[in-house]
């Protein structure tokens, strides 16, 4: 006799189908590598974002003796990548804060079904700013019109941004794959 | 008697489940749309990309009269926008070259399971690609550093590039897509 032959017994326990799973319900106990790289990529964002930021605007008061642009506000380029940064640094906060509730309070405070839908698309723009404004940080420090310390400061901060970037593309790449379970399931 | 409780006729068709398509063999005759979509995007993409290239080296012949760039390859920015909307238009055209030979040979040419998984990052990449390119292009255009002519056509340039980017973007949307279904069903 095949193993495939079910006893009567066994017959109230069919295979499970992944339209009897609940995806809100099950994501925290099924897949808790997904939720936990969800939040480790989201800090490392936050961090990243907030040190590229930051490092732009305090190296912003030191004075320069030439004409020489000093502060990030009088270069277009870098006030963009400011601007861009901290967009991503206020948004890896919020994404950060729901996956930590999610785990506290299981999804009291957001809703799963406007989180995820919102997620994906909300990542990918976050994702499309800050390659834009680390290439124009780029020209900016290739332009020489910046003093010394702050196009040192610069160049770090642009690789903090690049890599704030790649920590926020692989963001999208998993909330674009919740959003499909969502969709397809 | 409710509708639930099945006729001894109708227990012979059973409710499909998604394990009982392939999902190759259906991609066409079950989602039409999405590939058709697929393909209005890609020859989007394709045509924008060749415009904006071509545009930008065709008006680098012209002559100017003081020390402004003429030509594009005199200056960083518009050579990786020149190079990036190149990449971008080789690999549209490889694309669509791959969805219509789905339609004509069904996937004969190119193996499904290995397009599935290389569209999506590839797209990704040509969508962050064409941002950076963009907006480095951008900068080039603030600069008054062109000619006229130059200026105008990376002006024109830029726009297309921009739309380019967006149906990239919409084509790494429907890759993603894809992909998840190979992955979960």
């Amino acid at each position: 006799m095949s193993s495939l032959s079910a006893t009567p017994g066994s017959y109230s326990q069919p295979t499970p189908s992944p339209f009897s799973y609940s995806v809100a319900s099950t994501r925290l106990s099924s897949r808790p590598s997904i939720h936990l790289s969800n939040l480790f990529l989201r800090s490392l964002s936050l961090v990243l974002s907030s040190v590229s930021a930051f490092l732009v605007a305090g190296t912003s008061n030191t004075k320069s003796n030439n004409n020489q642009k000093s502060s990030f506000y009088e270069s277009p380029e870098l006030l963009y990548c400011f601007i861009a940064t901290m967009l991503v640094f206020v948004y890896s906060a919020y994404q950060l804060f729901k996956g930590v509730s999610d785990i506290t309070y299981r999804g009291v405070l957001i809703s799963d079904i406007v989180s995820d839908y919102s997620s994906f698309p909300l990542d990918q723009l976050a994702a499309y700013l800050l390659i834009s404004s680390s290439s124009v940080a780029v020209t900016a420090i290739q332009q020489n019109e910046l003093s010394t310390a702050l196009r040192r400061a610069t160049i770090v901060s642009v690789c903090m941004s690049f890599s704030a970037f790649v920590a926020t593309a692989a963001c999208a790449i998993l909330s674009g794959y919740k959003l499909c379970t969502r969709i397809i399931w």
